[in-house]
């Protein structure tokens, strides 16, 4: 299998929520120009994403969406349930426990772990708050995946214990850079991040800088630098 | 002002996370090859990402840190306050509350609205719900920045009200494709999309094929399909 994108893993993601919004709608055959189209892409670049995976659809007849819904959930790894401990028992965690998305696409939040002290042994979301000094021993019992969501200062010593406890897979939510090691697969979510690249857009766009423009913007008002 | 990518403007905020951190400690000047170690670029990648944006630094003496600083802010928009409208009273909108990097960025959360008749007119994380019906006029108010935060099915009907506002930056986490005119920059938090993309790691790595791996996994169990 050849090495595959971030880029066409975030295409293949589309393809499956698509699909089985149509499979839940009835739709049994899909043409990849008309994926395509509902996915903001080309058909070929469909046919290219898919053909790292095997061979889908018969020319002239479009893909069986079932087939592919199944592919795609297998390729995806969401065949399966995996175990999620989340780090930090604060409001970002509480809105992932509370995404329900997680849990339909097979992501179970099994453990939750706080250093502060007043949390710990209390009921959380469902879930019952584990210390600290427990976080190593309890992830070596065959948790897949951490979330972190502790304050940035203390994000790269919380991470190098997932790492230790033999955890291969870590979604990051502190704002600061971690490294992780190369067998190691480390996503981060910056919120901070975001809105600055949108702020960026409304600066740069207001001073008739970059082109992210296509009409001209004379009757909104303009930004203060 | 050429136009510019995506990923140097989040080049550029992670500069500025870390001059500023710098700042604070005390540090006055530095060459470009310490800023791009501790950022793991290359010197020539901060030149160029800089570059941009005018003349920075003297040769040979590096960058005067709050000098940087200040111009970065400027360049990321950061030297003024934005008004930000949430969409949505719920745990995700909770979360972004409680997130105190917002506020110190310079973005206000100063609306909210919900369409849960049971919410409207409640005082929520410190703020007082507003109707759905009240949400139109309102984010005409001076609004910059809307962030949504409904069920995917509702979420390209907001996302029309909000364009047609006059609202040109949205920061969106229903998990769906919506779209928006050319003039409008959207940013997706698609939460699912990254777990997806672990699981995918996950998978593809114990089966051999995607080469995340530098040391082998064999220590590890298998994990089933």
């Amino acid at each position: 299998m050849k090495k595959v994108s971030d880029s066409t893993v975030a295409r293949l993601s589309m393809y499956l929520r698509l699909l089985t919004e149509l499979q839940a709608e009835g739709v049994t055959t899909l043409a990849s120009e008309e994926l395509a189209r509902r996915c903001g892409t080309s058909a070929a670049q469909v046919r290219k994403d898919l053909s790292f995976f095997g061979t889908f659809g018969k020319r002239g007849r479009g893909y069986a969406v079932d087939e592919l819904v199944t592919e795609l959930r297998r390729i995806m790894g969401l065949g399966r349930r995996w175990k999620v401990a989340l780090v930090g028992a604060g409001k970002i965690g509480a809105a992932l426990l509370a995404y329900q998305d997680f849990r339909r696409q097979g992501f179970d939040i099994v453990a939750v772990f706080d250093r502060d002290e007043s949390k710990v042994g209390r009921e959380w979301n469902g879930l019952m708050v584990q210390a600290d000094a427990e976080m190593d021993a309890s992830l070596r019992k065959g948790i897949d995946i951490a979330i972190v969501a502790v304050p940035a200062d203390a994000a790269q010593a919380v991470v190098d214990r997932i790492v230790a406890a033999g955890v291969r897979a870590i979604l990051n939510f502190a704002p600061t850079k971690l490294t992780v090691p190369d067998h190691v697969t480390m996503k981060t979510v910056n919120m901070a991040l975001e809105l600055e690249t949108l702020s960026y857009a409304l600066v740069n766009e207001a001073r008739g800088g970059r082109t992210v423009s296509s009409r001209p913007a004379a009757s909104r008002r303009v930004v203060d630098g």
